[in-house]
């Protein structure tokens, strides 16, 4: 029920999802007067599909402690309930980012060894995606919290982008050693003196997000937060002006209409929708918030990345991959004995 | 002697900006073996200039407390003791930022009441200009620190940009009071309660440096330094997207040709170097970093914005408040006494 568009996107997204991957199978959580008629367009997803009814759904307004306490019957609940028993092995939902990740991580909890989930997304770039977290669910971080974070993107970028040892940095204000806070130097250490299936590149900065130079950056939820913001407002800003300038004159509308080939093939390399969601990274059992503005297309984009994490077992590999990290990280933090002194 | 082109391109800056101020007078610190070639080719500029030798100047990467031991007869030392000295109004360097800021936090030290220097620089948005402050002189800033940028950047959109009532807003990951770290909390408090030129709006979001929604956006050197380089990151990625699609098919170039007074117009008005510069707020003098990168036109504009600073005495406004600031924060965070119980 979530989203600007509710079931009149969600329902056309799981048929464009179904298509690529015919196995898929769906629980649709929300209320049947809306969801039925849409399903009558798409006989293959019905036949797949089973709807779970519930007047009740979580508004884009409600604050997230209101949604735990009020939101049993919901359907953002009752869809991550049914992943928490096992129903369904991965939720996506386009409602109300702070009561999704309110609900999930009360209902799913963190992994084992994970202090606190992430929020992940992955961007266009000049050379290929890269995989920026954490963009908001932890304001502050400690060194170690940052060094997860770095485990779940370099997981990610595994499992669903494919990249077999995807690089990782941290998100400083230069690459010199000595720049930026200490948690961040801190952080760095532990990644230069463990080994995980990525490699730790150093300091990045802003504009590495869009370089493609780097596979995962790693940052607090604040400065995350701030960037993603930034670039989505930059990406706006050249839009509007491009669209002002060659809408403005009638050489500027014969050259876009000339040029029109160009101009799509530019907006697919760019655009957002691709890689559609904010991945919650770091629970139990893998959940997808797709962007409340999303259309069928981007929608689908948001199941097809949920799909790949469950068959791609990326909870597993996280899994295994910090059980590990705690057993080097305890080896790199035990204080060294000094050396004896032979001759004394 | 800074920035990528050294006197190629400073010179011919200096005589553009010459052009549109002709009561600008300049004093030259570098190598006159370099310098004078240069300036023979602008003989009006050549009336107005004299050229203050030296054979030393600070490399791009030598370190800030190299350049402060070893750098005292360079270029850059010897035009930040002339302004000063008094002999200069304002000093413009393209040379290494870290060095200059060293310098001139040494040598000019903070205006009174101001307790660190801020970098600011003005980028273009949807509707007008955007002033964003601290960029990377602080990379933590308490909420005092906070609301001296406020301050600053202020007078800089009154003075430079003509804005008579700015509106400022604190950078957050979201607009609600609740949001962010407690010191952006205590910073939006103080801004309510005193009065300033300009107008506080609340908390803003990355976004907002590009929507021309708000005039001055102030936040710590850590969050806007990635912010910065994050825009200039999208800016690059976008622009390369662009030039490989249309430069990749005929069609795509025709389009481009036909359309190429449109695409010039959409360049002007994204321009970062129409405002080229980090200006170093809150010295006791002007003094203004541009990009190394600057050609002539932008080494142009840091000139200009600088004769703007000074001759709308951008410093006396910033004084005046930061006096009036003190007395109002003293006011607001005096304890209030309790009513007395009148009933007794």
């Amino acid at each position: 029920m979530g989203g600007d568009h509710g079931p009149s996107a969600i329902i056309p997204a799981a048929a464009i999802a179904l298509k690529a991957r015919p196995h898929l199978r769906f629980r649709i959580f929300g209320d049947q007067t809306k969801i039925l008629p849409q399903l009558a367009a798409h006989p293959e997803l019905r036949d797949v599909t089973e709807i779970i009814h519930t007047d009740v759904h979580i508004s884009n307004d409600e604050k997230p402690s209101v949604a735990l306490r009020k939101g049993r019957q919901s359907s953002m609940r009752l869809a991550i309930d049914d992943v928490s028993e096992g129903r369904t092995q991965c939720v996506i939902s386009a409602g109300n980012t702070g009561a999704l990740m309110a609900t999930a991580k009360l209902v799913l909890r963190c992994l084992p060894g994970v202090d606190r989930p992430a929020i992940a997304t992955v961007l266009p770039s000049i050379r290929g995606r890269t995989v920026t977290l954490d963009l908001g669910a932890n304001i502050s971080c400690d060194a170690e919290n940052l060094v997860q974070f770095a485990m779940l993107g370099t997981c990610f970028a595994r499992t669903v982008l494919g990249v077999e040892q995807p690089t990782v940095g941290i998100l400083n204000i230069g690459s010199e050693d000595k720049k930026g806070h200490e948690t961040l130097h801190d952080a760095a250490e532990i990644l230069q003196n463990i080994s995980f299936p990525g490699k730790y590149i150093g300091f990045v900065e802003g504009n590495d997000i869009t370089t493609g130079d780097v596979d995962v950056i790693v940052t607090d939820g604040f400065t995350g937060n701030v960037a993603l913001k930034t670039a989505e407002g930059v990406g706006k800003f050249i839009s509007q002006v491009l669209k002002d300038e060659f809408g403005g004159s009638l050489l500027g509308k014969l050259g876009y209409l000339i040029a029109s080939g160009a101009m799509k093939r530019a907006k697919n390399r760019m655009d957002p929708r691709v890689y559609n969601g904010a991945l919650f990274l770091g629970l139990s059992q893998v959940c997808i918030k797709s962007h409340g503005s999303a259309d069928a297309f981007a929608f689908s984009r948001a199941i097809l990345v949920g799909a790949d994490m469950v068959q791609n077992r990326f909870n597993d590999m996280v899994g295994e991959q910090i059980q590990k990290l705690t057993a080097d990280v305890n080896y790199v933090t035990m204080p060294i004995p000094a050396p004896m002194d032979i001759n004394g």
